[in-house]
């Protein structure tokens, strides 16, 4: 042993990686099955595999630790405006675009006419967007589940590059008002060969859509926008202004708002002008964020850039509605593969972590601890994959169109908003180990928040909830009404159905807006439950969550439960 | 207008700066006034107006974009093992330590021959280290309540550099056990003239110690360590191994457990060996760390490293107890400064921005989020101060010196822990702008963790709940009595207390660790607010917390109480 090396390293735990994503989470395989997906049919644990590789782990570190950099001008003083990233983003994009995540729920769009049918803001197809087309009510199919799984999947490795996946595979539900862009970009879009390069994008294999939607004095307050849209012909206009907060800059073209005559209007901004120029998007900067570093974000400046008009002047708000129901459902996904990434990793850690003469895992307040987080990824789990299912069944089925549109705010509130508190409790199992930048804690912590904030931050949510109850309030009874009869007989539910309906209708519903949106999302996750998971399971949720709920993850009394939690969340191979 | 000024900037928040930190803190003054501390009298106003200046801010951010780096060799390639700070670090660990923030409450130490007291885990007075000294009971004044304050309110400015100002601070009531390292020792220690020369410490107008504990295979079970210490002569030892994660790397000198042949021993290891030399530590590298970034931690072999014992061969668990106490209720004054500023800046900037019409702090919502992070901040700080007070009078009371015991695990448990889910929730407040390096959240965020983290996670601090239940049971059972006394009457406490009883008297009482801490916080918190608050904000809180917990902020039912608790928090100017 040389002065260089006075010890052996030993009790540290292996790496968690070489697993199968899929097949190691139960809860997430009876999730699928209990929303009408089988998981060998539909390829998810050849997925699971290939996304567990290790080899996929370190692409996903790769890209974070070596994060975009912006060229704005060349060598020659010109403007560039281009982003440049790491190889490893580029594997992951092109991995993800192959299984199709930025558009497989829309393989079927234009079959037969077929188009996409928001679960927007009017319950089932009674005005949606989708409705100015022939058979809008035609789509159907079961995408949702298997797509909201493989979201998952991949935002536990990476979660970066999910954000020009979700923003492409949502503006399909925006670019469907203006049926001759749709037409124009569909097959593009629908590709799944991944094409990173700076052309036209008729030059190109495929293309990814972005949206700017937020501005400096506005944020979510998109009304209070100041950028201007001149109009030039038909449907082009001339844009003039900024976006604060402009995500994944290198997309082929952006859904923007800006104040056209009529009003606030949406726009298709391409990176190049149909003349092949270059359009004229200035970023100025790229944003220094806490997480989802991989990925760029970016402050553009608009100098009379080429957009095309999606909807009519004035309908801005209404066209991207219809988009971002997705968005949000991309959300929740996201953050449930950012938890249960985080309860494996810390599982994983616990089994082979050795402490004060036992395993970690086994030491009763780790234990609890561990199964009280699994308890929470089931149900999380549930509420993520059931909300789906409603995705796909709002074509056809009123009653669960009106469950997509009421409940997917409230899911969003409720599960980004469990994200932090989950993975910093996940984090500290690790001690110190959990607190470095080489574990793979951090970054999922640093991540945690910004699902909670992007597409409407928690308060935003709540209103929505609030907006359903007054301008859809029958859809809102009935969906209160089904959720508490599902869980009906749970500790709690029935108190939550009454707290629900009483904020409803109280006086001054915006006081009591966040209650009304945690009391919905707690009888939809026990319905959930009860859908998926082992009664049992959903019992002890309901018991600990809506009947007596305890503020810090293992003060609850599920040990009990304990080693059938940890082997439904990670089994012991 | 240039076409590269295409917008007027307008509607973003001000920088929160050139404030007073201790004066605009309502909750914080009733604290200390509560707890016997005349903030102007201790000078605690001026210290707020230099730490709340734009320029002590800027200090903060510089400190931590220009982390400090590890030179491990000189240029000729010889050992250098010398870490290098940005010249901020320096700056606010001068400002502090002219504060006296890192030994403080040892000014009268030494002092007819008083030595530091620790309220330590045998109670009042009976057989702490200190009590080999002689007048050990005779260590008083008010100390800690006035240092908590000021640590809080550093925490919230930056908070890496207090790590060895608490290091130091606590590493004197070990030192203590050994009376000629400690008068060896002291004078440099009390000096509030910052040194950061690499030069032995004889040579140097002060020192800071720190402390090296935690092994790669051990972590916080510190009895697992390997590192081997050999007899040379007296007190003298030859160390040989590793510390996988020893913060503050430039401190003169070390508090590090090894192996000696009679067990586990405390030694204190300086940075150069008495003849002068540089002493065997060799660091391998910097951790890179999620927070805390301006401060460095390292990985250290130590090559036959020159150590002075610290107490008896074996002993070393207990030598070092003496100071944990201290560093955990330093870890509780961190995290009550960390989510201070996050509130604050939280309401600031909801007060500055406008959206959809109308000021966010005046949206129902957004005032109910703020409202309820601002009654579980009156809460959190009421506690800090409470817990520091028993600190002080610990050496002549056996009741504070009891509840110094008890309380310090449960309330650092309780405070540390809720630090991540609170400061995400406030730095949503700010929508994209809380999620970028550039503003004040993101930082405090990702620092938000350690504190639970280091000086023992949540389940060691719940297990130490279990332990004072067990070995001190008497003094257990007085505190809890004492805190169902004081807080008699509120929402909850009643069923807090009968909860904390059951669950240190059932069967197995570990798998209720958690649960025993969780309530003996609540009992704790809810007495401290009756203590210190306004009775409408500690009613509030036992009903919110206590009577019936959500698991959500902003869906407390706390709207009547709003106006009066933003008011408290951040005065309207």
């Amino acid at each position: 042993m040389s002065a260089y090396d006075t010890h052996r390293v030993f009790n540290q735990a292996p790496p968690f990686v070489d697993v199968n994503l899929v097949t190691l989470d139960q809860p997430l395989l009876d999730a699928l099955t209990a929303n009408g997906v089988d998981p060998v049919q539909e390829g998810l644990l050849s997925f699971g595999e290939a996304w567990g590789a290790a080899e996929r782990f370190e692409l996903g570190r790769l890209a974070n630790e070596n994060p975009p950099k912006l060229r704005t001008h060349n060598a020659r003083g010109e403007r560039a405006d281009q982003v440049e990233f790491h190889p490893a983003w580029h594997a992951l994009m092109a991995a993800s675009m192959e299984a199709g995540l930025h558009a497989s729920t829309w393989d079927r769009m234009g079959e037969s006419s077929a188009a996409p049918q928001a679960p927007a803001r009017n319950g089932a197809g009674k005005t949606g967007p989708g409705k100015n087309l022939p058979g809008a009510n035609s789509f159907q199919g079961r995408g949702h589940v298997a797509r909201s799984a493989r979201l998952s999947v991949i935002s536990g490795v990476e979660a970066g590059h999910v954000c020009p996946l979700t923003m492409t595979h949502a503006s399909l539900a925006s670019l469907a008002v203006a049926p001759e862009r749709l037409s124009q970009w569909l097959p593009f879009v629908r590709s799944r060969q991944y094409d990173p390069r700076f052309l036209p994008f008729w030059e190109k294999r495929s293309v990814n859509l972005g949206m700017g939607m937020t501005e400096k004095q506005g944020g979510a307050d998109v009304r209070a926008n100041t950028t201007t849209a001149a109009p030039v012909q038909d449907d082009e206009y001339e844009i003039t202004g900024h976006k604060w907060f402009m995500s994944a800059p290198m997309c082929d073209a952006f859904l923007v708002l800006a104040q056209a005559p009529g009003g606030l209007t949406c726009f298709l901004v391409p990176r190049f002008r149909p003349d092949g120029s270059v359009n004229g998007l200035r970023f100025q900067r790229l944003k220094d964020k806490l997480g989802n570093r991989s990925n760029a974000s970016s402050e553009v400046e608009f100098v009379a850039a080429f957009g095309w008009r999606l909807g009519d002047e004035g309908r801005g708000v209404r066209t991207i509605i219809s988009m971002v129901q997705y968005t949000r459902l991309d959300c929740v996904s996201g953050s449930n593969g950012l938890m249960r990434m985080a309860l494996a990793q810390a599982i994983h850690h616990a089994r082979h972590r050795m402490a004060f003469g036992r395993k970690l895992v086994d030491q009763p307040a780790m234990t609890l601890v561990l199964a009280d987080l699994a308890l929470e990824m089931e149900a999380i789990t549930a509420l993520t994959l059931r909300l789906a299912a409603s995705f796909d069944a709002a074509g056809s089925d009123p009653a669960e169109a009106a469950f997509a549109r009421v409940v997917t705010p409230a899911a969003k509130f409720f599960v980004c908003k469990t994200a932090p508190g989950f993975i910093y409790e996940a984090l500290e199992c690790l001690g110190g180990n959990g607190y470095v930048e080489e574990g793979p804690m951090a970054r999922l912590y640093r991540e945690a928040p910004l699902n909670a904030i992007w597409e409407g931050p928690g308060n935003i949510m709540a209103l929505d909830v609030l907006r359903a109850a007054s301008r859809e309030a029958d859809e809102m009874v009935a969906v209160a009404g089904q959720l508490a009869e599902e869980a009906g007989g749970m500790p709690g539910v029935a108190e939550a159905a009454k707290d629900l309906g009483d904020a409803l209708r109280g006086d001054n519903p915006e006081w009591r807006a966040r209650f009304a949106a945690d009391r919905l999302a707690g009888l939809a996750t026990a319905a959930a439950l009860r859908r998926s998971a082992p009664a049992a399971v959903a019992e002890a949720w309901a018991r600990t969550r809506l009947a007596t709920p305890r503020r810090i993850y293992g003060a609850n009394d599920v040990g009990h439960l304990a080693p059938r939690l940890l082997e439904r969340a990670l089994p012991l191979i």
